[in-house]
C-alpha cells in the first residue's frame, strides 16, 4: 500500500471541531480534506471547500462520497458501522470497522481490554433490572449501569447506590443492552494519545492528566503528574493496544490512576483524536491531528517529544465569552471552532499554555 | 472602533500560501475568510468555503464582496490601489491604499523611508537612458536599474557595470518609470516582521537572517546572527516605520547589514507578511499569521517571544519532491501549499526546524 501523495483527498466523516482541526492539519501537509455531515452548518464546513451534506445511511451519497476520496477516516466514534462497511467497499478507512465495532460497545470493549490482559473496572453485561441486581452482587455499590452503545460525556449513564436504586436508573435508561461497571477509586484520570502508522510503526505522546467537570473534560495537563514509571506502563499499555487491533489512525486510551493494584485500569478507548491531546498542537512538534493524517496516508508518524509541560483548558459554552483577556494574555494559545452559539456544555474552543518542563503547576 | 468578534469575516484578496496561511490561522481564532481571486484554481481556496473569482478591477463583484465580508486585507501589494480605493468605501481595509501605493512604487519608498531619516542605497528616479546615465554618475558602478513598480524575485531588474551597459539594461525594463540604485556592500540581509494594532499597539518579531539564491529566498534563520545592538536597532526602525505610516497589519521591512556605517540600510518594506517570517509559525506563541489577523481585527497584539532559534528553508520547485526524507526526519515542520505543478522557482511549501537558542548552527 503506498502513501498518498500531497493534493490527495482525505474523507473525514463528521464535521466537529475535531473534523475541522484535522481538515486544518491535513492542509498544512498539503492534503485536501472532504468532510461528510448531516448537518446544515458545522464547524469544518468553514476550512474546506469540500462538503458533502448527507446522512450517514444515504447509500447514493455514500458511494458517491467514495469515489471523490482517496481515504476516509472519521472524528467520532457514533457513525453506524454499516456506513464504514460501505465505504470500505471503494476506499481505505481508517481505522477499521472492527475497531469501530468493538468502540461503539463498551461490553466488547472491556472483553477486548480484559484478553489483553490488561485491566479494567469489573462489569458485567446485562438486559434486565434483575440481571443487574444479580451482578452487582458481585461488583458492589456503589456502581453505574450504562447504555453499552452511543454514550459521551455523561450521557446514557446512571449511579446505583443501593439495592433500591436499581430498577428506577435501569428503566431510565431505556435499553436492555446496559452494562454495570463498578466504581473504581482512582487518584487521577489520564489518557495515552498512541498513533500506529499502515506500516505498523507505533508513537504515543507522553500521557496527559484530565481533570473533568460535570462529565465533561475541563483541563488536560500533559505530562501527567505520576511517576515516571507509571507513565511508561500507561505507554506500553496504549501500544499495546493499538498494535494487537492492527490500528491504523491515532487512539485515545483514557485510564484510571489508582494508590492500589491494578494501578492502571483502562476506562475506554476512542479510535479518533481526542479532546485531552489538543495541547500537542502547541506543545510537540507532530500534533495528534497531524500524526492522524500522517497515519491514515501512509506517511512516516511524526515526532512526538514535548517542547514544554502544557496546560489545556477547555472553553465550555459562555467560557468562550472571556476570549477578550485570553487574548490579551501572552501565556495563551487560543483556539476558536467557529461556533456561534454558546450553548451550556457545548464546547466552543479551548487554550493551550507552555510552561517549563520542570515548573511545578499551581492546579 | 470596536474589535471584530470570531464568525466575523475577513476579506482577503489574493490567493496564493500567503492567502492560505492567513485562512488557517483566522480559522484557528474562529473567524472565517473570504478570498478574492482571479485564478480558477488557487492554495487558499482549499481552506475555506468562501471564495470569490474575479478580476481585481470588476467593480460588482468588488461591490458585492465589500458587502460580504467585515474587513479586507491582501496577500500581495501588487493589487491595484483604485481595486482597495473602491473596497475601502463600502468596508474596512488594512494597510490602507495610501501605505499601498507608497510601497507598490521603489521611488516613493525610499523617500518616504529617507524622510524618517533611514538609510537606503543611493538612488535616483529616471526616465530615459541619458537620465540614468548621468544619475550613475553620483551613484557610481556596479548599480542597479529597477522598474519603479510590481516587480519582484529579481524580475524588473537589469545590472550595469559600466556606462556601455545603460542604454540597453535600461530598454530592456521597457518602462520610463525607472529606479536607479547604487550597490550596497553588504554582509547580511534581514527582515524585521513587525505589526501594529488599530489601536497603536506595535510589536515587532526578533530580525531574520535571509539568505537567497537565485534572487528567491532560500533560507530564513531567527533570530540573524549580529550582534544583539544592531537587532535591536533594526526592530526600533521598523518600529518607526509602522508608527509613520499609521499601519495597521504586519509589514516586513528588509534591510541590509554592513560593516560599515550606516549599518543598516532599508531594502525595501512588503505591506503584508512575508516569507522571511514563515519561522513564527512553530517558534512563537504567536505567528505573524494570527498577528496580521489580530491586527485587522481590532484584537490585542499576540506574543512574539521565540521559543528557540528557527531555520526555515523554502521548497521551490522540486525540492518538493524530497517531501518523503522531509516527513520523516523529526526535526521537520513540513508546509506543503497544496501546488500540484512543481515548476522552476516556483515557491511550493517550507519547512522550519527549531534548535535552542545557544546552538552554533552549521549554516
Amino acid at each position: 500500500m503506498t502513501a498518498l501523495s500531497p493534493g490527495a483527498t482525505i474523507g473525514i466523516l463528521g464535521g466537529g471541531q475535531l473534523g475541522r482541526m484535522l481538515a486544518m492539519a491535513a492542509a498544512q501537509l498539503g492534503f485536501r480534506s472532504h468532510i461528510y455531515c448531516p448537518d446544515a452548518k458545522f464547524p469544518a464546513d468553514q476550512v474546506t471547500d469540500l462538503v458533502t451534506r448527507a446522512s450517514y445511511d444515504d447509500e447514493d451519497s455514500l458511494d458517491w462520497f467514495a469515489g471523490e476520496v482517496d481515504v476516509v477516516t472519521y472524528e467520532f466514534e457514533n457513525i453506524p458501522v454499516e456506513t464504514v462497511g460501505r465505504l470500505a467497499q471503494k476506499v481505505d478507512v481508517f481505522p477499521d470497522a472492527r475497531v469501530l465495532e468493538v468502540s461503539q460497545d463498551r461490553l466488547q470493549e472491556k472483553a477486548f481490554i480484559n484478553a489483553l490482559g490488561i485491566a479494567t473496572a469489573p462489569y458485567a453485561g446485562v438486559g434486565t433490572a434483575n440481571e443487574a441486581l444479580e451482578a452487582l452482587k458481585n461488583i458492589g455499590y456503589p456502581a453505574v449501569l450504562k447504555t453499552r452503545r452511543f454514550g459521551y460525556d455523561g450521557k446514557g449513564q446512571a449511579i446505583v447506590r443501593s439495592e433500591d436504586e436499581v430498577p428506577a436508573a435501569f428503566d431510565s435508561l431505556g435499553s436492555d443492552k446496559i452494562i454495570v461497571e463498578g466504581f473504581v477509586d482512582f487518584d487521577m484520570e489520564i489518557s495515552v494519545i498512541v498513533a500506529r502508522g499502515r506500516s505498523g510503526e507505533v508513537k504515543a505522546f507522553q500521557p496527559a492528566e484530565n481533570i473533568h467537570t460535570n462529565h465533561i473534560l475541563d483541563v488536560s495537563i500533559c505530562p501527567a503528574r505520576i511517576g515516571q514509571d507509571l507513565r511508561e506502563e500507561a505507554v506500553e499499555l496504549a501500544e499495546k493496544i493499538v498494535t494487537e487491533l492492527n490500528y491504523v489512525g491515532v487512539l485515545a486510551v483514557e485510564l484510571f490512576v489508582s494508590a492500589d493494584e491494578p494501578r492502571l485500569r483502562v476506562n475506554e478507548i476512542a479510535p479518533r483524536v481526542h479532546n485531552s491531546g489538543h495541547w500537542s498542537i502547541e506543545a510537540c512538534p507532530t500534533s495528534q491531528f497531524e500524526q492522524h493524517i500522517r497515519a491514515i496516508c501512509g506517511l512516516p508518524l511524526g515526532d512526538t517529544r514535548l517542547y514544554g509541560q502544557a496546560v489545556m483548558k477547555n472553553l465550555i459554552g459562555d467560557e468562550i465569552l472571556d476570549l477578550e483577556h485570553l487574548l490579551a494574555d501572552p501565556e495563551a494559545n487560543v483556539h476558536h471552532y467557529g461556533k456561534l452559539e454558546a450553548r451550556p456544555g457545548r464546547k466552543m474552543g479551548h487554550v493551550t499554555r507552555l510552561y517549563p518542563l520542570d515548573k511545578k503547576l499551581d492546579i
